[in-house]
């Protein structure tokens, strides 16, 4: 029997060896023939009934995501510790089965808990999270992967430790290492997660235990010393199927003398290059340490509300004047900027004067200090509170309006919820946003965008950070979006002073067959132009990393040596991020 | 015939084959037979007869150094272009000839152009010496690994490019790409130099080339994005025998608005600790950007003088007696710090008040901005125009005291070169310390202590950076140096806001033979003591990098699977970092 796949990777070395009675089938890589009962047994043995689960509901629960590519696969396996990671690893190993790992898994809109191919094990760390030091001198923690960002803010802030973690605009229930491994990005001046990792604990494709950095065991510098001794190889296992990590050192920021939140509304389209000139500028300075994010309107307005369908007058996407039309409903500008100061008060106070030189001329600058912000929150709590008593309303919203020159509430949530992210307090408010396309609408909590059959598709070309480049990819895209019926959302991310995530969102109506197809339609074309264009991409989900490649024969032959040489089985993961599709060692 | 020599890299694979006529062996790894003579012809053919050295004046010239142990290499090639390094590769694979890579070879200390063994290639890539690119606006430059930093700071300045490099304090002729890839330390925000590396093209074991950072061809964003996509690799090519480097990006920090040096000279011995701690504050706080290094009594002699042998009192070394005189002589402290300053007026502004907060406790603080530094200037000049006339002299040298408060020329000289190296301007001065304890004194220029006898090997483990785990790792190491009848000569560098290298010089008369090998001894011993103590070293010279991974089996395993996966008939640098050692492919 042949593996069949909708899924272009070219699997010829998987075949189709046996049946669980679960599911259809169980792909099993190589030569070895073995049977999937057989491994399940043993990987009970070794992690506990509890910890295997092979029930369709559980199957299913974990071969969805938001993205329109499915793959189902044959078990999840929880083990609790490294060692039972370790004998998972041996035991995929001796039966070939491929095992995908996920720390958390909620990594929606690149693939969440889903492996490239189908029938694969999975492999979910999240009873491994245990937060093992908190180094409060040298600003750092020792962590297991199901630790989350929720977990680990609220470990720092109950007891007093002035450590700030930084975290994404995506769940709480996000796995910090999860992120950090996939070079997941931030909001702080530690926004670059993988760049903050210092130290991993990781098991082979053989089941073997190393540590990175070449230090001799029990060294004080394995999470403080980040190239370590000899080859520097912790990048290896970012973005990669050549470990599965079980532990990590991570640098906290220590918590600033004083911070403020940076605002601005551009409301030009045109200003965006000078806007972006501006960013290089003030982040080569040294000016703007914290990673700042613009967003256009349409992003925007999917952290505010659900997509106006009403309003699409007969088209696919809004209108120009429709969106100016919303803008001005929300108050908000064409790209919307947040970014953070941080550093002693005189620090801060020079740094606002030099941003005020840069921005002022391009939009509408906001700069919210503490005091600010609790204002803030004060007035959101009072027309929370007012919302039924209409005049008091109005009258409240007229203080509100002159005090903040906002005007809908949601915006001000959005604001509070920004601000909280750039001091590393995570929150649900922003990645309600999946939920843009839902018909259901969006909930207040429990947010699960693939569990609620949300429609997103991340997309995530890197460009030079300047106006030109920027200003390129966005043209290249624009039209893209158009033709197969959809609005460009859009943030550009200034992930390091010279480069910029131009981080695409395909929000689309999974409920609707013909939008799906337009959007995976979509999201082809996209990674097709680009690539050719000379971009390279930060991130892609679980179905498409395979693609980032091809342009790169050479490049992938020497990841499919080091794959072999790490994997020699092949077990981990193979096809992510491309590495380890060729025939495995027979 | 087997493999003989006093160093002990376990070299069972590697066999005596064949006698060059100027040389009394070739060491041939492995399998293949073949001759060296037939190698040599080939090598010709591919890189001109001009550029491959056989003749023994020119195998002495590069099989020497500073450090106490000796290896003879067989030839020396000089290609001229990564094509021609892809030849010798292919070349050196066919006849499994060990070549060992240096792109300029000035890493006096660590080896030079030493090889582990006798009887290498080696290949120098100073010919390679082209700056492909700079990119202002970006703030990156692409070179060639010939590229000196003297070469580097003077395109950019007869340029007027407003971007400066980072070097070190070794000779302005040093390649500023192979000391990155070395992890070499500078003195700017921009000193942790394989940080600073941006897309690398690298040739493989079996002469392919690939670029790191799986990029598409022609990428902008190659020398931009450092993580790129999927498994991040430039790590692997640093400190190791992956691969050869043979063009980077290098990131470069704009020139700043404002500038100055941090000088403080603490007197107190036993102030060391607090002094530390507070370096970790300042850093993590982000008010100290560039790298600061703290230097003791010894090495700031160094700098200034010959060693004071007819100080010692008949003992082996200076005294605590001596060492105070000489200071007070002087005009040092006990430890001497350095740092810089960087940012717009108000910033620096705003640091300066902090670090005197502080470090004002523990010594005598002094801040030298432009004027300050031209004042200086204006003196030395002074003094060197008026030494022959003594009662001038006289008169200078009180003006030069009420106005410096530092006595000896040689100090303010020391001075000058130290904030020059803290923007970015290469210079001889400082490194003429290699010369302290060579008996025919120090050069004027043209350094090259190599050649000239001088005896010096550098020990550098690392710690992270508090006051207790310093004081701990210079406490482990005090006594050995005494007792093998050393002083202790130490600077304390502080590579990243949580770790130090506590980088110690061993200096010692290669002249005399007894006292080279207390050195050696001493050095033995220091790498035992600390690694058991579980401090890992930053670098290690050539003949000893191996002993690093010997407390760590597993993790050797794993960097030798790699390395066989990169470069299969193990021609490139084996053994180096202790990888590759093992039997190659049979």
């Amino acid at each position: 029997m042949h593996f069949t796949s909708t899924f272009e990777i070219p699997c010829s070395t998987f075949e189709i060896l046996c049946s669980a009675p679960h599911v259809e089938w169980c792909v099993i890589a190589n030569a070895k023939p073995s049977t999937f009962d057989e491994a399940v047994i043993e990987m009970r043995a070794a992690v506990g009934s509890d910890h295997v689960l092979v029930e369709s509901d559980a199957l299913a629960g974990h071969s969805c995501d938001t993205i329109p590519w499915q793959r189902t696969c044959s078990a999840v396996v929880c083990p609790g510790s490294r060692d039972e990671v370790c004998a998972i690893v041996k035991i995929a190993a001796q039966h070939r089965l491929p095992l995908w790992t996920f720390s958390k898994g909620k990594n929606w809109g690149y693939g969440a808990t889903m492996a490239a191919q189908d029938g694969a094990v999975i492999l979910i760390l999240e009873r491994m999270n245990r937060i093992l030091e908190v180094n409060e001198e040298l600003a750092y923690a020792v962590i297991e992967p199901g630790v989350t960002y929720k977990q680990l803010a609220e470990h720092l802030k109950s007891r007093g430790i002035k450590l700030w973690a930084d975290c994404t605009d995506s769940t709480p229930q996000g796995s910090v290492l999860g992120n950090a491994l996939d070079r997941g990005l931030g909001h702080t001046p530690y926004g670059d997660h993988f760049g903050n990792l210092c130290g991993l604990e990781v098991v082979l494709g053989n089941g073997e235990v190393i540590q990175t950095g070449a230090a001799p065991p029990d060294s004080p510098t394995w999470h403080t010393f980040k190239w370590g001794t000899g080859p520097y190889l912790e990048g290896m296992f970012s973005q990669s199927n050549f470990g599965i990590v079980t532990q990590a050192g991570i640098w906290l920021m220590p918590e600033p003398e004083a911070f403020e939140a940076v605002l601005c509304e551009i409301e030009q389209e045109e200003n965006l290059p000078a806007v972006i000139d501006s960013l290089r500028r003030l982040a080569l300075a040294g000016a703007l340490r914290g990673t700042a994010h613009l967003i256009n309107d349409i992003l925007c307005l999917s952290m505010l509300t659900q997509y106006p369908h009403e309003l699409r007058q007969g088209q696919q996407f809004l209108s120009d004047d429709v969106r100016r039309e919303l803008r001005s409903r929300y108050g908000i500008g064409s790209w919307s900027l947040t970014s953070g100061l941080y550093g002693t008060v005189a620090e801060v106070r020079a740094n606002r004067a030099l941003i005020q030189r840069e921005l002022k001329p391009h939009g509408k600058l906001t700069f919210i200090d503490k005091r600010e912000l609790a204002r803030l929150e004060w007035l959101i709590r009072l027309v929370k509170r007012t919302q039924h008593l209409p005049f008091v309303s109005r009258l409240v919203r007229l203080l509100k309006y002159c005090l903040i020159g906002r005007e809908p509430t949601e915006v001000l949530e959005l604001v509070r919820h920004a601000v909280a992210l750039l001091q590393g307090v995570p929150g649900e408010f922003i990645v309600r946003f999946a939920y843009f396309k839902c018909r259901q609408g969006r909930p207040k909590s429990d947010v699960n965008p693939a569990r609620d059959g949300c429609g997103l598709i991340w997309f995530a070309p890197v460009a030079p950070l300047t106006g030109k480049h920027v200003n390129r990819v966005l043209d290249l895209c624009r039209p893209v979006f158009r033709e197969h019926g959809f609005d460009l959302s859009v943030s550009v991310i200034a992930v390091n002073p010279r480069s910029a995530v131009v981080l695409m969102e395909i929000f689309y109506d999974k409920a609707d067959s013909a939008e799906t197809a337009r959007a995976r339609a979509l999201y082809e074309d996209l990674v097709r132009l680009t690539l050719r264009a000379g971009y390279q991409q930060y991130r892609a989900n679980v179905a498409n990393t395979h693609r980032l490649l091809e342009p790169i024969p050479h490049y992938q032959c020497l990841l499919d040596s080091l794959k072999t040489a790490v994997d020699p089985c092949g077990i981990l993961a193979p096809g992510r991020y491309g590495v380890g599709m060729v025939e495995g060692e027979s």
